[in-house]
């Protein structure tokens, strides 16, 4: 999950949000971009392509922290502007119901999820986006996969933290579980 | 609910529907049509206003049956291209999953939704619409209300068997109930 | 999915009920019976062993038509209590709302659930059951697996018309999607 | 919400807890105890009777925050034993997808939900309980309300921060908003 947000000014500092996570969960929404046709049905989930710091290659869903006093909206339409450019155009959901809750433990093992420096919560959602997406920051490519490819073993092994099992999840809300 | 799609070539005859209405419950869809903000916020509801052959005014949600054969995406869409208009833009869900079913019965007081021409299980969206809304066929017109004004008293005593009630269920689902 | 409900005294006989798939989405419901533990958390999968009449050997969900006048809670009891026996002591849940829709085509690959005699669209619930359950009628056995194992090739390839898909459609829901 | 959590040992110690509280939102889970029938229809809401330190009488659901390392779940079944006892046997939901998010502000105004001390995210789920209640803690008492009391004027002019407004979005998402 990206950790963009944590030098915005006026928020926690690098060495609070450390000492904060070693105490309490962090909150964060995930989201799964996606292509839509004219009936609603998703066409394609878009993937941010990251290369970690060792030089190997994943594929992600966005994501990120929601901050102090931020609503969960404006959360997600940030991280999404960020992620895929202003001219995106995310259709953020009408709910507040996420379609899941996505529990990143420190520990391998006790959920789905994991994240080695945090325990995160996510709240999590299919956004369509309309527009055109242009990545930022640290990702280098946004690619859009059908949901038989998304959900595949060549996209799947490419996805870490539990993000691979999160964007089947998100197929199987939408109908698409191949 | 609306009858418009009785007359559809090559499906139930209005005989054949009256026969198959007194055995078996009948399956519809409800949309709740919804401007939204770039955050997703429901800033207003369109309710169609209809004149009941009693000369009664009465305010409806989109609604009508899922024909044979049809999915029900493509039922959502032709529902609200009839009774909207074919520039509405309407954003059909991406997850099948309705907010909730209505379960409209014969006999009134069973569940809070009645029809006395059949028993209707209806499977309820809200769907947002970007574009131009002009009713046609046997809507009056298309007024759009704040959520405060759609469950107040004044609008609420206007809806009919059990409309108000699932109107105020999208409000709640979508975090703007009064 | 059970024809057993159609000899009920009352409602449609064979002949009406076949001229009525013809015309009409006939509606369904679909139940996952599944074992918890304190938290709530699925342990285990029940699955109906079914023999067909040229003796192949499936596996299937819990699912029925949903009766003229019968309530969509009524109808999922009277299916679990048919098909798991009286002692089975079913956990209904409160909302109406389903975990998702399936709709079954008769001609295949519109979606991904299929029912060669029928359009029948089915509004899908996953049931804790928390009694001894003993299966009636034409299933020889219930049997329970983890969610790994319901989510497998083996169990998986005994399942037809979109069960097996349907079925990690709720393990996806319950948060237990291998 | 309850603070009952915050003594525990080995969590977040009340200073540390305050410092945060003023940098990032505390994450909740809200529960709105629940008797059913054997259909699973609501027929009872279950609300606790506190008395604030000025003397005030208010109602509330169960509440509180989820902690370091503790799954959702965990936190459900840990606050619902808390504050009804520890026969209670709630039946925690088996899909972790709640049915809403109830942003609390410290700011009123920007969302239905206030809370004066924090910014607080709560995860809202509705949870049966079958067992005896028996409130502990800072509870005076557990109410049983049918729906129509429940929403009624008295009941929610007795709730704060939100709550009322919460309890209608439980009641409209099982069906049962009067």
């Amino acid at each position: 999950m990206s950790e963009a947000t944590d030098t915005t000014p006026g928020w926690l500092s690098r060495e609070e949000l450390d000492a904060a996570r070693d105490r309490m969960p962090i909150l964060y929404v995930d989201a799964v971009p996606v292509r839509v046709d004219d009936t609603g049905t998703v066409t394609h989930v878009g993937l941010l392509l990251r290369v970690g710091e060792d030089g190997t290659i994943s594929r992600a869903l966005v994501s990120g922290r929601v901050l102090y006093h931020e609503r969960i909206r404006d959360a997600l339409l940030r991280h999404l502007e960020k992620d895929l450019g202003p001219m995106a155009l995310p259709r953020i959901p009408t709910s507040p119901q996420p379609f899941t809750i996505a529990e990143y433990f420190p520990t391998p093992g006790i959920t789905p999820y994991h994240d080695p420096r945090q325990h995160a919560v996510s709240l999590a959602y299919v956004v369509p986006v309309a527009g055109d997406c242009r990545p930022r920051q640290d990702a280098l490519d946004l690619v859009w996969f059908t949901p038989e490819e998304a959900a595949g073993p060549d996209v799947q092994q490419e996805m870490t933290g539990g993000h691979g099992v999160l964007l089947r999840q998100a197929l199987a809300h939408v109908g698409r579980l191949p």
